[in-house]
């Protein structure tokens, strides 16, 4: 089954929200083997919603539409799709009882606006939204058929996975489109590229992409219109063989974290971690603390931005500061073995660097950054130079410093390189 | 001028990749007044970069294409797109030596396949990439204009500003499209709506959209067609009236982030800041570190991810922690009023919540958090629940800190109330 995807909202067209339901329901349409052959962004003006839907629909028959259900004026979307299939709006009491139990829930009444979310196209089966106000509809006629999502992201997710995937599982055709991603870090894509080298005739049907991001370059296998049982056995077999290809540099697969990859080494070691923090500010134990359970594992951190903190509280020599700077192999060396000492852990992760825009030198140009790591009383270092602004330096210092992890923690990986 | 945009790269329909360029780029084109008014994302297949290309070509004689250049076989948009011009690729010796010259800036050498690069079709007009490998490209013919950018976002931003943006106010018709947006914090939409009451026509012909995010409700004006200085006349009267009845849940504009904002309140009073962070681990020193300049007031901080960092470094009584749990608000204002000593700083902000999705119990469900601000030795705790999942909860958390800080600095501001 193919199917497109319209967002609808001005918003997304001027660049104020970034549209990510449509990666969320590309990949769990994937899974299903449900193709999404295209995916259109338009205004929320009432010409807009009617004229794309209209020809997603004349195209391919079926579409999913997100954003423009909420209850202000700018939210049209129902009452103009429910004009393409001439469904008229009627209230629904009991969507309505469930905004009501919603708004309780969280010690509030409603406002006389919140009633619009309540209308339903005739024909129309409601889609129940237990994470937010607005419900999905699921419009099916003469026209095609119409899935009305909700734009908040958390709200479509739930809607999707629980209302939406079961139901066009139901109509599925056999033939599935699925994918499987090899993760690697410490690699530049083209170095990755070399290493695999011609490999396309090994793995086709399958199809290769390079994903390079800020945790590395992913390598997507994609397997087209084929059986579930034969898509599963031709991308187990052509992953083992990226994975060989890659070595060491490939950690996971999917949606594999190397944050929790890394906690996960640990467990098993029934060592526990802690970090000291400075470019990163935080980042470094935000990433770790993402994952769930973490805290069996993860202790806490020192965000050390001012030197004072590393002196003070992490016990790095202020001769050392002054003589080498806080972007230093020794101070990345002694903030990782201070973070181990005072939380009274095995293994320690430290990050020290300049993020930029500004503090850059000729010696040490916005990039520059010492990883250090300390494990059972080992500590190592890294230099790495990071390409991209603050915001992608601090990203790809945080994931160089949980590779660094990785690497110590399993015995066959090499040091890594810059990225 | 209007416009659309093409995103290439099967991996955006399969969704392992977020397209962040189209928000990047309506956000840039409609400073200038060019308008996009569709965006399409396809495969990286031959027939639908031509048909998609083509397509918007045929309606609005101007696109912008973003992904598809780099140096692996997947990366065809370069040839496909000249190819609608007739246009045949010629190696760039000029192009082939930037190349070099970015890798040998990291120690490295480039592998045969970067070669591609270099290649350049007839009559374009190279936009040099400084920041990456892939050059952008201007192709302007019989068919209309492509301008061909780099998918990898820090590259594409940086060719679009400096490059792309500049050519296009050359042609430019004179009106715009403007907008500005009115951020809000501390209040849910559908309360912040009928406290604007019947706004729309009192900013007619401007438009408005109510934006929800973790960061709080963005109030969203637009200015359509118009000349620039009565777009910028509207909009600054407007923001004004929208400020004004949203009161003190109004904190900024436009990119204005509330981070940047409190430290700067704390600057102007010659205070800094620690965090001392449990349930978001990291992540509130994260945001106020991603502000350049954030230094200059934010020392420092604790992740109190274990009880015994609360207790050994932040010196939260084990006998409070015992009687009221982690999540509670003398743990809240404790770790506040630790962080404030530990670092010797004025102001402290601490976090502590159930973020799940384990751990919520009957009294304190997954999404309770308290939030405990310290300012000049004064503390005050507020308690929240925030609906979403883990990821939500520990942004929403995150913000609602920040806003709590806002508030104690802006003597007019209330408490504001849960999320």
């Amino acid at each position: 089954m193919d199917l497109e995807l319209v967002a609808i909202g001005t918003e997304l067209l001027l660049g104020f929200t970034i549209d990510t339901n449509g990666a969320e329901i590309g990949r769990a349409l994937g899974e299903i083997g449900v193709r999404v052959v295209r995916r259109t962004a338009v205004a929320d003006g009432e010409a807009d919603i009617r004229d794309a839907v209209g020809a997603a629909l004349a195209r391919t028959g079926a579409v999913i539409t997100t954003g423009g259900l909420g209850p202000t004026r700018d939210d049209i979307s129902k009452r103009v799709i429910a004009g393409l299939f001439d469904a008229p709006l009627a209230f629904d009491p009991s969507v309505w009882d469930d905004v009501l139990a919603r708004y309780a829930r969280f010690g509030r009444t409603p406002v006389e606006s919140n009633r619009i979310q309540a209308e339903v196209p005739r024909g129309a089966v409601v889609l129940r939204n237990r994470w937010g106000t607005a419900p999905g509809l699921w419009l099916e006629g003469a026209a095609g058929l119409v899935v009305l999502l909700p734009g908040v992201p958390g709200e479509m997710r739930n809607l999707l996975r629980q209302e939406v995937v079961p139901r066009l599982v139901e109509r599925g055709s056999g033939r599935v489109v699925r994918s499987r991603v090899v993760r690697t870090s410490g690699i530049p894509e083209s170095t990755l590229a070399e290493r695999l080298g011609e490999i396309e005739d090994d793995i086709a049907p399958l199809t290769l992409a390079y994903l390079p991001g800020v945790a590395g370059v992913d390598l997507r296998l994609s397997a087209w219109n084929l059986s579930p049982a034969e898509a599963e056995d031709r991308l187990t077999a052509s992953a083992e063989l990226l994975r060989a290809r890659a070595g060491e540099h490939a950690y996971g697969q999917d949606d594999e974290d190397l944050a929790a990859l890394v906690l996960e080494l640990l467990r098993r070691r029934g060592a526990h971690l802690a970090v000291a923090e400075s470019c990163t500010g935080g980042l470094l134990g935000g990433r770790l603390t993402d994952v769930p359970g973490s805290s069996a594992t993860f202790v806490g951190g020192i965000i050390a931005y001012d030197n004072a903190v590393k002196r003070e509280i992490l016990g790095v020599p202020g001769a050392m500061l002054a003589a080498h700077g806080a972007v230093s192999e020794p101070v990345a060396r002694a903030m990782a073995e201070g973070a181990a000492r005072v939380f009274g852990v095995e293994a320690a992760l430290s990050v020290t660097g300049v993020a930029g825009p500004g503090g850059g030198s000729e010696a040490k140009p916005v990039g520059t950054v010492w990883l250090g790591v300390t494990l059972d009383g080992e500590t190592r270092a890294l230099a790495s130079m990071f390409g991209g602004d603050r915001r992608e330096i601090r990203l790809r210092a945080t994931q160089a410093a949980l590779d660094l992890l990785r690497r110590r923690l399993t015995p066959t990986a090499g040091p890594g390189t810059a990225l």
